[in-house]
């Protein structure tokens, strides 16, 4: 029994045992208590959605607000597939089926109204159509519940299918190669796949529907490997945040290198030489 | 050679081996390249510094701006005796021998200001005399300037004598008790050590001059004692950012416990089985 971290805010005394164990996916030991920081309620919070014709203009429009510093809070990304299974699930009847950001800003009420102003700006510049403030705590709940919602919004437009959810990160730089590229080999697969995204860390899921019928599920692990294969060759990682598990182990040497996953075979045996913790997972055989 | 890490702003694939590696200290491999994530320089800058006849109102002050969650980029603490060196170090005549707050501001204009306001008001509550601006750049940079030569200041005070710094960090609602209480061991061990600190994180600094006679060094030596086990009591760590090296290592197991220091030692020997990489450092033998 160890105990890692502490309360400070930071340290330099040590190996960084919480962050090996963070991600470890119990294969180094097994967690039996977490302290979490908490963080304030911010003074003022508000909501903004506001829709593109074209994807390439969206997601432009996120590397902009990136690059250019303001500190959202939140940047979600629907694609049109994505937003009119929202429509339709969460009666979003003020949006259209069309790529679609989700903003929310955190701070002081005039540094909130300051980063908005910013953002609307940049998104107007980019040809963004419908700009719609929700300042109103029910609308903004409203909202971002439609967007909690997306995975079951995405199961109803399909009930008698399966889903599978595929999770890539890419530098911000990368991300409209990323998101442009996805949006082909979603096509190319003849698979519907809506997409979402946590944009703001270049970060983005989709849900494939798998057909219930024979090879249906080949063809969206298929779909799945060219996803996280397009990841990779544009300097990204297999898994933003969902982790390795079992179907994400045969990625690892490819994005780590062999060098590196050596390492962690290491730090693996010296941490559970009998190899008993959560054995078959995160590190391939 | 391995490469750890990546573009991305966050992965969940594998062992975090980049956070193991830093503060390594060179136990578990030589690093040899990094490639750091680049900030913009904000928009706006300005800076400010008070004063308080009081340490424990200057040290009230930080908590609650840390607790309000103001989001300043830097608020340093100068002692007393700190500030009588730099004054005459670096002619900051405007400042007396007054316990002093050093803050920054990062943002957009409207943003830098209502930072500025929102500390302002809390010192002046706190009773801080003297809340000075520096928005012109130069009188920033001289500012900051007079704070980087701190270390500087304080050996002038006593060119024949040397210097032991200390490096303690403690929660930040531990703060006041730390910085006090550090404050008496310093007059108790009969020693001048200026004081300053990076107070947001919770972390300080003394730079105790060792007086040129015998037992000089010990008695040095016997106040950072006293200061590390001051800070490890309040729930601290025995070093903020200047790192373990062969001084710290016998407070390793104090600060971690027995079984989180077996656990380094695990790491340790499977990446250095030989025991060849900066040997007898960090780790306690």
């Amino acid at each position: 029994m160890i105990r890692t971290g502490g309360r400070v805010r930071k340290s330099s005394t040590g190996y960084d045992l919480t962050r090996l164990f963070i991600g470890s996916e119990g294969t180094l030991g097994i967690i039996t208590e977490i302290q979490l920081r908490l963080h304030g309620i911010p003074e003022a919070i508000s909501a903004a959605t506001c829709q593109f014709q074209d994807m390439a203009r969206a997601v432009e429009t996120v590397i902009e607000i990136m690059q250019i510093g303001v500190p959202v809070a939140r940047i979600e990304l629907l694609d049109e597939v994505q937003v009119e299974a929202c429509v339709a699930y969460s009666q979003l009847n003020h949006l259209r089926p069309l790529p679609t950001l989700f903003f929310e800003f955190h701070g002081t009420p005039a540094g909130v109204a300051e980063q908005a102003a910013q953002v609307e700006a940049l998104a107007l510049d980019n040809g963004a159509e419908g700009f719609a403030w929700a300042t109103d705590a029910d609308d903004r709940a409203r909202l971002w519940r439609a967007r909690h919602d997306a995975y079951w919004a995405c199961r109803a437009m399909r009930p008698t299918y399966g889903a599978l959810i595929t999770d890539t990160i890419v530098p911000i730089s990368r991300l409209a190669d990323a998101v442009l590229g996805v949006k082909a080999d979603i096509e190319a697969s003849g698979l519907l796949a809506p997409m979402v995204g946590h944009v703001g860390d270049g970060n983005f899921h989709t849900v494939i529907l798998v057909p219930p019928e024979e090879g249906g599920m080949e063809r969206a692990w298929a779909l799945d490997r060219a996803i996280v294969a397009r990841g990779l060759a544009l300097g990204g990682s297999c898994s933003g945040e969902h982790g390795v598990g079992a179907g994400k182990r045969g990625f690892l040497e490819t994005e780590h290198g062999a060098g590196a996953l050596a390492v962690m075979r290491s730090v693996k045996a010296a941490l559970d030489p009998s190899g008993i913790l959560n054995p078959g997972k995160l590190l391939p055989d």
